[in-house]
Parts: structure tokens; sequence; C-alpha cells
């Protein structure tokens, strides 16, 4: 690997870079620029042509007029990828970015190179140490991502890590001209460890192509597609974020539906959607059962379970026969969703309720509101909490589809210091840490569900080899 | 006031309120335990014949059979009010909690008491220090609260403290068998420091008497209610919550919108709306300047505001005249949402950003996407995070409609210990306590800025004082 404009300038990306391939990088790699001696302590050499070594992949940190002769002597290197971490071409709107970006991919075709970009972070690979953020999990894991926003991408990455994901190979691929969004589509269709694809779009070139290849890899793994640009102005933002070409509404509902995909409308349940196809098994079924809580919470959940389609069957009378002997206060009162604050003198407890309800064969989903309102001091509350979550830990271990409803605030240091919030944080690592899926909020779980059965029912069947 | 079931109980009612008053207080109390001699060190009495001192105030823990013959005690005693946080009464769905729900009501009215429950978690007013819940705040504010259950009132004043809000008073009111929902809105109609109202509402007694209640309300202040209850497993979870009626959804979307009431769907709904109304000046206008993220973030915003309704115009001519100037590399380039990362020189600062946009008069709204995915070094990274949050609070002073959009993490201590996540918390921190609404998404930013216009352009008028 090369880097090409290595920078001592801590603002640049030049800078970054360094940074992340001193630090993570597990090849070999040489930094490369003619005005400085050494950044970070590394040699640089003045020129591609002048390093000791082959070169397959280089990042390109220097301007936009420099890069095509920085083309020929990548191909005179032997180069076979050219990341252009490099801005400022179409764009900017300008007819000159525009020509030079055109330039740039036409000579790179006729010297046999290829392009990731331009605009772009380019490549996050935990497996080889590849990087282009700060703090990426070293540690690889089954979601792939394909992103037109770096900074979309970068999010995806530290949010994602807080919620247990993590990554095969996330690519930002800024405006595509070369190496565009169906070529990585059809890398991830068939790369053995990605199981599920998360994926942000601006504008695609071929609308056939692209959906040809969305259902293909739909019919083997689950592709979650954020669309941006849905709007009147969000397609001018595009037009001067990546120059892509928004298309219509109703025309990409219908490609993303053809193609299988799992649409999704916010940067928030583009992270819920992978999170549940990254920790649930298949499910079809939309019976759930709804534990924990108080009254207001079950309330407000059933609601929103149900707005989502899913339907909450009550509790069976051969059900509510084995709870008259273990709570005869409460049999016939309590329902689903269970109400915990109903039972005061916990006869049940929180996995004997899972098992119950898992025994009946009624419920589909387990879900598990973990509620922090009950009015204890703080050795109760502790011992209460922890009764729960080792409850739930138990019970995961079953295989059913189970999940967990933890919610979020946003907590200063300050605050985290506080006994109630820093133990409900090490409830939701324990329980993340687990592989059991966390949502911060009901309407957020039942949404990212509907979508997770949708998925399994609709999912396209694998293409005939013949058409592929 | 007293406690009457003040018990040495951990897990029990008669321990927390006992806890409470001693902790915050500011009036004389006396505990009433017939079995003990104390209870956390304070001296009980058998009864409340016993009690030295006048009783205007009764904190009701003992079991439900036990009431009537309390309330002829608190008759004798000259109580005025009768918290009755015990529960099991109409809300197990049997006759004889039913029966025994009414007789007490009936006895109460008889007697000239009024009660608050049963079942709820009664009266939370900082400005004497009365709490029913671990770790209220103790100084007031503008919000007041009435819901009809005890642990959502408890989540909206744990969650709404840490987004900036505070409290006159919040009333958990649970079966509101005597003090009702209809006299709780009158009563916060013309409370003085209250400036808006939250509700959790199952079912109602009298429909009209409440619309007329809300519409009341309405026209003095925004209440925000949050209807528990619309589905059919929901309903059926109410009866065994509060044995309420749920009524149907098309009913009550009529009723609240015929009230002026402003209606959410979840519980993040409703803090999100009470966190608008709270620290925004009122506003009719839906144009709005985004600024601040990455080219994605800024898409992504475009597309959820404007699919609230608002409209996001483009810089105008005479503003890009003056941008061209101090930024004669993007001043042609760069638009409404105001992307960042295009003006990687920085040449127009935040705040510079925020004052040429009110200056050209050409928005109702400024939103800030404070993000944190520049690719850039700790000190470079907090150095550019310092100028947007400085820049907001100094642009906050003017007065004009400000919003943050800071997105919100599930951490755990370990992860707030790290640097990026301490210092979001930091600076989420400081514009919260400056007054800023902040919203963990533009999703919900945006959702509860419709329904604050909304409110502005729909407010019903005052009624005349022959018709109230």
């Amino acid at each position: 690997m090369a880097l090409v404009g290595a920078s001592p300038n801590p603002y640049s990306g030049g800078y970054a870079y360094a940074v992340h391939l001193l630090q993570d990088f597990k090849g070999k790699f040489y930094f490369v620029n003619p005005r400085a001696k050494e950044v970070l302590g590394v040699r640089t050499y003045p020129s591609l042509l002048d390093l000791p070594g082959e070169v397959d992949y280089v990042i390109c940190c220097i301007s936009a007029e420099k890069v095509p002769s920085l083309l020929e002597e990548c191909s005179r290197k032997g180069v076979k990828l050219v990341h252009l971490f490099t801005a400022r071409m179409s764009e900017t709107g300008r007819e000159e970015g525009e020509r030079l970006e055109g330039e740039i991919v036409e000579k790179a075709r006729r010297l046999g190179l290829r392009v990731l970009g331009p605009n772009c972070m380019g490549l996050y690979n935990p497996e080889v140490g590849l990087t282009y953020g700060y703090s990426f999990p070293e540690e690889p894991g089954p979601v792939g991502g394909i992103f037109q926003s770096g900074g979309l991408s970068t999010d995806f990455v530290h949010y994602g890590y807080l919620r247990g994901l993590r990554f095969s190979r996330v690519v930002s691929y800024g405006n595509g001209r070369d190496l565009d969004e169906v070529e990585l589509l059809r890398y991830f269709s068939w790369h053995p460890s990605t199981r599920v694809v998360a994926m942000y779009v601006e504008g695609v070139r071929e609308g056939r192509r692209f959906a040809e290849a969305l259902r293909e890899v739909s019919s083997r793994k689950p592709v979650v597609v954020l669309k941006g640009g849905r709007g009147r102005t969000g397609a001018r933002a595009i037009r001067s974020h990546t120059a892509s070409v928004a298309g219509g509404r109703e025309v990409w509902r219908a490609v993303l539906r053809w193609g299988g995909a799992v649409e999704v409308g916010s940067f928030e349940e583009l992270l819920d959607q992978v999170v549940a196809f990254t920790f649930l098994p298949p499910c079809r079924g939309r019976r759930v059962a709804v534990l924990g809580g108080g009254g207001g919470k079950s309330v407000l959940s059933a609601d929103l379970w149900e707005e989502e389609g899913f339907e909450l069957p009550d509790l069976s009378p051969s059900l509510r026969e084995r709870l008259r002997e273990m709570c005869p206060g409460e049999w016939d009162w309590v329902g689903n969703p269970v109400d915990f604050s109903i039972l005061q003198e916990r006869p049940v407890m929180p996995q004997e309720w899972l098992e119950l309800m898992e025994e009946s064969g009624d419920f589909d989903f387990f879900v598990f509101n973990l509620t922090e309102d009950d009015p204890l001091p703080e050795e109760v509350w502790r011992f209460w909490m922890e009764e729960q979550v080792n409850g739930l830990l138990r019970f995961k271990k079953r295989g059913r589809p189970l999940l967990a409803v933890v919610p979020s605030a946003g907590l200063d240091p300050r605050e985290m210091s506080k006994w109630r919030w820093g133990a409900i944080g090490e409830i939701r690592r324990r329980l993340v840490e687990a592989g059991v899926p966390v949502f911060p909020s009901v309407e957020r779980a039942a949404r990212a569900l509907r979508r997770f059965v949708d998925y399994w029912e609709r999912r396209p069947a694998a293409p005939s080899p013949s058409c592929s």
C-alpha cells in the first residue's frame, strides 16, 4: 500500500490515513510526499516510482488536478486500485470539476486501473487492519457496508459498535464514478463472512443493473437500504454531495421492493434494522409476547406493536391454569403484555415467565422491556434488575427470537457516575455482549421487527444460474 | 402530612414514601404504623387519631380492605386529601375490587374528603419537597404533568431531567376515581408557573367535560397528550392497569383535535414535544435553516424535515453575494442544508453562518446538526466541536428559534470514559443547561417541530368568561 499525500497537517486526510496505517494496518505501506522527509516519524518518498517495493493499492490525498499524472505513475508501478479521497470534482457542480472527473476515470480505464471514489473515505477492512476512522473496532464481524457518504459510514461504525455490530468490510464510495454500488453489491453477495449488508445510496447510474444486483444479494442475505435525497431539497443537496441524480421517490420504492431490499428512512432505522438481522434467527410469525415494565409501559407497548402489524395473543386458558398455582393472587388478572407491577410479590420470576410463555407455543417473538422505573431503593432495585437480566440471559440460550428494549438517555460523564444510569449502562452492555438485540425504544424495536418479518416472508428466490 | 402504612420493608411503598419524606419534604410529617415503634429512625404512631398535630394530606399505603375505616379517621382528623397508593381495586377486574373502590369513593364524598387514586404514585411538588421517586430534581420548573401511570410519570421526570426539563407539579392519578383528569387539567390551566402540560391518559369518564377542559387549557398553554390503549390489546391492558375504558381511536383523535391538544404516539414523542414547548418561542413559520454535519447527514436532514412538511429554502442570491467574498471557493456550491464538509478550510465559522442566515430573513427555524463524525484526531476534533458549540451558544442569545440535534448512544461507564463519548456528553449538557432544545435525532426533532408549529397555528381562542 501507498499513501500519496501523507501529511503532517492534522486537519488533513493525508494525516488521518497516515495515523491509521501506522496504528492499525497489518501489511507493508509507504508514505509519498515530495515536500517532506518524514511524516509521523515515517520516511516519505518523493513519488510512487521511488518506492522500493510493490504497490497494489493507493490512497490518494493530493489535490484533484494532480490526479491524472498520479494515475500514470500508478500504471507504471502495477497498482490495481486507487482510492481517491481527493474531492472537489463533479460534486462542486462546476464544469471544470465534472470534466476533470471524467478525464480521470477515462484515463484509469485506459491504463487498466480501478478507481474508488472520488470524494470518499475508502475501505474499512478489520481483517487486514485497514481503516479510515478513529476508534473503529479491530475485530471483524458479519456486517458489510456500502456507503455513498463517508460521514454516515463513520457514524454507522461508531454507533453500530455500541449496539454490538462488527464489520466484515465497509466501503465509502463517494461519487462512485468507476467502482460503483452494483459491483460492490455483487462483491458482498458472495463474500462468505458477510451475513447482512447495510447501504446508504444517493443515486445510481443504471437502474436495471442495480435492481438485478439487489435482487441477487437479497436472495442470499438481507440488504438494508437507506436512500438519501428522497425530497426536493435532498435531491438538490446530493448534487453538491456526490453529484448523483436522486430519482423519483416512487420509482425508488418500486425498485427496492422488486429487488427484495429492506428500505429504511433514517440513520437510526438503518442501525436498528441491521441489529435485528444480525442477532435474530429468521422468523415469519407476528405473535409477540411482551414482558416487563409497569402498567403504562405495557399499555403503550401493546399499542406500538399492534400499530406495526403484530398480534399480542392473550394468555391461553391452559397457561392460566399453570399460573393459578404459581400466583393465585394474579393468575386471572395479569395478561400479555405481562405487567410486572401487578406481581408485587414476584411469585413468578422473569425467566419463569419467559419459559412459560415459550412453552405455550403461542408466541413467535419474546420482547423484554427492561424498565428502570420501579420505585425501589438502590439495593433492592439492583437486585431486581439483576434478576431480570440473568433471567433474560439464561432464556437467550434457548435460541428463540428474544429482544430487549432498554431506553437510552443522552448522558454526560457526571450523570453516568450516578448509580442508576451507570447500572443501566452495564446492563445494556451485558445484553449486547451476549448477542441480545437491544433497542432504545419500543417504537424502534417494533418498526425494525416489522421489516424483519416482512423480509423473511417476501425474500426473493435465488436467481437461477443462467440468469445471474 | 401523614404517611399511613410507613414501613421498614424496602420493597414496599410505605418504605419509599418514608424515605422521600425524610430526605426531601420541607413541611411537618408523621408516620403511622400500629405494628412498629419507629421506621427509619422516626417515631411512628399507632393511628391517625393519635397524631399530636393537624394533618391536611394523607399518603395511604395500607391494604385495600382497611381503607374505609381509615377514611373515618381522616374525617375526624380534618384531613382534606387522601392519596391512595393502595391498589388492587377495580383494576383487578374482580367484583370485590370494583365494589370496594366504589364504596371508598362514596364514603369519601359523604365525609367531605377528596381522594387521589387509588393505584397511583401521587404528587411530586418540588416547591414543598414532596416527591414519590428516587432522584427527582429538587428545583422546580415550568412543566406540569398529569399521568395515569406512575411508572411513566417517573420515567418522564428522570428522562426529562436529562433534557433540561424541570417541573411545577406532576400528578400520578391512577384509577382517578374521584379527583380526575378534568379537575387536574383545570388546576393546571390557572397554575401560574406551569407553562406546558404533559398528559398520559388511558380513559376518561366524561368525554364532553374532558374535551372542554382540554380546550380551555390549550387556549392558555400547550397540552401534550399521550393516549394509552389505542389498539385492541392496549384496551385490554388498560382494564388491568387502571380499569379505564379505552374509547375508540378515531373518537379520541377527534376529541384531542377539537380540544386543541397536541397528540403524540409514544413516550419519546411526549418528551420531545414538551422539550420543544419549554425551550422554543412561539413560531408559525415552516422555513428551516439546517447547518452542520457532512454531506450524507445534510441530505438525510433535508429529506426528514421535508417529510414533516417543512421547507428548506436555498440560499438567496443576495446571501450568496455576501458569501462570494467570504468563501470564494464554495459560495456557489454550498447550499441549505449547509454541508460543513464542503467548507474544509472553514472560511465561514458556525456562528457566522447562523448570523448570515438569520440576517437574510429567509428562515423561521435554525437547526444545528452537531456531528461528531469528522475524521479528525482528538485535539483538532475538540477544537472544532468547541467552535461549533460556542457559536451556537452565542447565537442562542439572539432569541431566535434554535435547536440542536446531538445523537445519543446507549453508553455504559466504560464507553463514557473514552474521550469522544465523554466530550459529546459534556457538549450536550452545556447546550441543555443553556436552554437549547436538544434532540437525539433529526427525525425526532422534525416530528416535534411539526406539532409545535401546528399548535401555534391552530391554538384555540381563549373561552369567553361566560362559557368557561
